[in-house]
């Protein structure tokens, strides 16, 4: 066991999307009399995940930073929460509040101790910038940002995880795919990367999260600090 | 004055290629029995830079990464050094000596001073993991890892400044590009980024680096630490 690098998915990995996207919408959307079920508005946005990037993935239009896609996301689900009205303003705002996301009290902490003995990268389906704000917000140190925008395609294409071994001049079982879901791994997997399990039981809300792997994985922690003592002892 | 984002170049403006080039061919070289001028040979190799860039700038050759570049270069030199008959495990470890540079004494810190109050990131030709190596040696902190690798091409064509512009949200006129060198700040310059030069005199041997540079720019310094105390006091 162990790796030359480690790629780190973001958006529940790393970091709590759910709370964080209903913490931020609330503090643009209450002030203009808006009253949402704030978890609701983030789980109705984090759904319209998969299909707006399938639009990418399966060639129908051409790559687009995830900020973009989030954006087209938005679109989506502003009617059924009676936000049709907002300014393309807001509509921005709103965009970001997933450049402010809170990291897991674990992840600075468990990334540190990973990158004592690797390469430490986000492999996500985020763009630079997004990443950029998420590091400088929570003090991750990472060694370069690969993942979507690097690659110009989305997970779970091959690709990206092909070129981040590739960025690191590593053959995909030098590396290790870090990750709260038993997809992202069984695709990691299938690339030749070896795979590292992180629980995180309330992603999606409480108990509505990952606590073990669906798949077989080369290491599964509890969180990022346990993982890295799984690894390196 | 002052910039959202510091781009910068890293060879010759943040590392001292020619003295750690030939301090690692030294070491490689010299047990095997050769003995050369060693900055002689970092000098040749450095020469074949532009022409092994522009085979991909033009076209003729598909995008390759910086490592692969040099060792194309490397190949052009061996015969006028008598090094026509070493080994490929010989070269290999020839072209990884761009990956254990030092930087000039001030780098780290006036890096550092400049991002307290905005992104960095190298914009350069060297690779990604080139990037990664030289930020572990030297204590580095980038925000991202952007330039040749990320867009797919090399300086000074327009789109490796613009795309690290694009990669951190921002409209070129508020980035900043830093450079011990006229050719890339003017390049830079005509994409709309500001221009802060950074004087390196002997970088190509002494006092044939650039004291001062030869077109107009918004900002120079006498090294890292000054050009970023005269943006930021």
């Amino acid at each position: 066991m162990g790796a030359k690098a480690f790629f780190f998915d973001v958006f529940g990995t790393v970091v709590d999307w759910r709370e964080g996207v209903a913490r931020e919408a609330r503090t643009i959307l209450h002030p203009l009399g808006h009253d949402l079920i704030w978890t609701a508005f983030a789980d109705a946005w984090r759904a319209e995940y998969q299909p707006g990037m399938e639009e990418i993935r399966s060639g129908r239009l051409p790559f687009a930073k995830l900020d973009v896609v989030h954006a087209r996301m938005l679109e989506r689900i502003l009617p059924a929460f009676g936000l049709s009205d907002i300014s393309d303003d807001t509509k921005r705002a709103l965009v970001l509040a997933w450049h402010r996301l809170d990291a897991w009290p674990d992840s600075s902490r468990g990334i540190a101790m990973l990158r004592k003995h690797a390469l430490v990268a986000p492999v996500s389906n985020g763009n630079v910038s997004l990443m950029a704000a998420l590091a400088r917000r929570n003090n991750f140190h990472w060694d370069a940002i690969l993942g979507a925008e690097f690659s110009r395609d989305y997970k779970p294409k091959p690709d990206v995880y092909l070129s981040a071994c590739a960025a690191f001049d590593l053959s995909p079982a030098d590396c290790m795919m870090v990750a709260a879901h038993s997809d992202d791994l069984a695709a990691a997997a299938a690339c030749g990367l070896q795979t590292g399990f992180v629980a995180r039981p309330n992603e999606k809300g409480p108990g509505k999260g990952e606590s073990r792997p669906t798949v077989a994985v080369d290491v599964a922690g509890n969180d990022m600090v346990d993982l890295a003592q799984k690894i390196f002892g």
